[in-house]
């Protein structure tokens, strides 16, 4: 077993906090002794112990001389929990091996030279690509505090979201709408536009077994979300925020004696200032969205610079209809040197869909 | 060396005829004897000698003995060339392997009987799958006597064919309009809609050094084709083929003179009856289209239901746009349990792009 078989262990590990540790980085831990891997742990839920921890607490025995693998550099500052480096001192590791380097940067490098101060042996870069893109939102959130934005839609080869009346259920097939589910689970947030709701009524929540539901986030700039609607009727059980441009006491009540909570944002061009939104919502940790929008709302989103990932989902099967809408509406690009450039997409066969997945460049 | 390597070696020879052959099938040949090939040919141009004659007239020694690899099971009729069984008879080969069976009811089963009529060992069906699939185009037209059509478009990751304002230069990189190069060397007619003349005025011919050109063809309903459009203008070096529903020689003949044949056909709902079209090219030996439509064509070639394969070429990028155009026009099916039906893609990385192509189930 080399440092690259045990890292990817802790990477195994790492992906079982995923939903719950938001906005805290998917880290994963293993303790190896002799060729034995004497303990192992990840970062469970937002506010437990840190995966380290986890690992030291879980040894079969005293990890005196011990190896550490772990996926993100130990943290060295005291936040929900004590530092780290400190556990890992305490602890007689002798070695450390660290994934990638935490852009955090309150850690950014510390963790890493603290170790090396007091004589443990530090191997950085294992793996590193895989652990950072394992934690891009993370990554993402550090840097900007806002949320990172995942556009994801539905559409046939011919590029449809629906029918010329509207209808669209079902576009993908089983396989690609589970993806869709754990991606729910997977993000903090959830957002659709206020036609959404008036048009599906939909629940927006992940009917995962054992899954966590992502905060429901509704643009709609002059409050016409029914109190009736079910997110309305289901805000007291799953966090629900409505963005509007409305400081109408009176309109707001009735939503927040409903259990949802108000925001107000600037107007731009008589919608939701999208960007300020984001600063908003990131100051309440919310780290990710998924954004489930209709045309409308994705052609703001996309001029309003804030998606950074686009899943596309592919159905082998064409609607056709002059009238039918695709994925992106607003009024477009009129060039195609201004169209928005997206990397090469990550292939993903999903039944007989596809998923595409690229990121905004 | 076994059978399936041998029939492989065959079946890349077949693919030199690429193009060249057409309405005949791609047929490749490898000849063996104690281990060593001893000759090797394939079809190389409509009206040229068969893959088995090719191969048997270059043997390096004498093939009495000799075991002959077919990707298609030997012709036993006189068409432009005398039956490849009488030469096979005549060699002294000993045993034959048939990659998959001709489906062209002149042939059907026959040829490999007369073979072992006369004490040839005949196996069959090696790599059978991989043999038909190269000749999908002749055993559909042997088949149904009209071309094979594949409906071909290029569209962003958001499913727009032009920008609102109509442009749609470049929506692809480099590889991807290289591959559709390719496919028009390979199919035997480019069939597009009047307004795409109107609009572009595309040569609609194949660029690339040593290829042949596909047969241009234009469902111009009403003949509003310009007489000094780049396809008329080049309509004696070209073969140009106008399809109309006019009679009046008046206005048929400067196309005549020009060069074009005008095909008249009946009219339906106002257009040319692509049904009936079909059957007209398949008259002219024409066994398979590329329709490079815009979303208007496209919309009729489905519901005619002339179309047999959907090639999509997805760009990286969105354009955004309500009105910007996407891949099937028309009214559009009302309900997506009547959408078109297709086979689960075939996925090929282009550069940045992306090509699925599925069959129209």
């Amino acid at each position: 077993m080399t440092d690259i078989d045990y890292m990817k262990q802790a990477l195994e590990l790492a992906k079982k906090g995923i939903g719950w540790v938001n906005p805290n980085p998917m880290v994963g831990a293993v303790i190896v002794k002799d060729g034995t891997i004497i303990g192992m742990g990840f970062h469970q839920r937002f506010g437990m112990p840190h995966a380290e921890r986890e690992a030291l607490s879980g040894c079969r025995q005293s990890p005196q001389g011990a190896t550490l693998y772990v996926t993100l550099e130990p943290c060295c500052h005291y936040g929900k929990t004590p530092p780290c480096t400190d556990a890992i001192l305490k602890s007689g590791i002798r070695r450390v091996v660290i994934g990638s380097l935490d852009p955090n940067p309150v850690v950014a490098g510390k963790g890493a030279s603290i170790l090396r101060h007091h004589g443990i042996e530090v191997t950085e870069g294992v793996l590193s690509e895989e652990c950072r893109k394992l934690n891009r939102v993370f990554f993402h959130f550090i840097k900007h505090q806002t949320p990172y934005v995942v556009m994801k839609y539905a559409m046939t080869m011919d590029g449809k979201i629906a029918t010329y009346s509207g209808k669209s259920k079902w576009i993908t097939g089983e396989a690609a709408r589970l993806q869709v589910q754990k991606d729910r689970h997977r993000y903090s947030g959830i957002m659709v536009g206020v036609s959404t709701i008036l048009t599906d009524d939909p629940m927006l929540t992940c009917r995962f077994n054992g899954c966590k539901s992502p905060q429901r986030i509704v643009c709609d700039t002059s409050l016409r979300t029914p109190l009736s609607s079910r997110v309305v009727q289901t805000a007291d059980q799953y966090k629900t925020i409505l963005a509007a441009c409305c400081t109408d006491q009176a309109k707001i009540k009735p939503y927040e004696e409903a259990g949802c909570e108000v925001l107000t944002v600037s107007q731009k061009e008589g919608k939701v200032d999208l960007k300020e939104l984001m600063i908003q919502l990131g100051k309440r940790n919310v780290d990710s969205i998924l954004l489930e929008g209709g045309s409308t709302l994705n052609w703001s989103a996309l001029t309003d610079g804030i998606v950074n990932k686009v899943q596309v989902y592919i159905a082998p099967k064409l609607f056709g209809g002059i009238h039918a809408k695709s994925p992106v509406g607003g009024i477009g690009m009129e060039s195609p040197d201004n169209g928005v450039s997206l990397s090469p997409p990550q292939i993903t066969v999903l039944g007989e869909d596809i998923l595409l997945e690229s990121e905004v460049l």
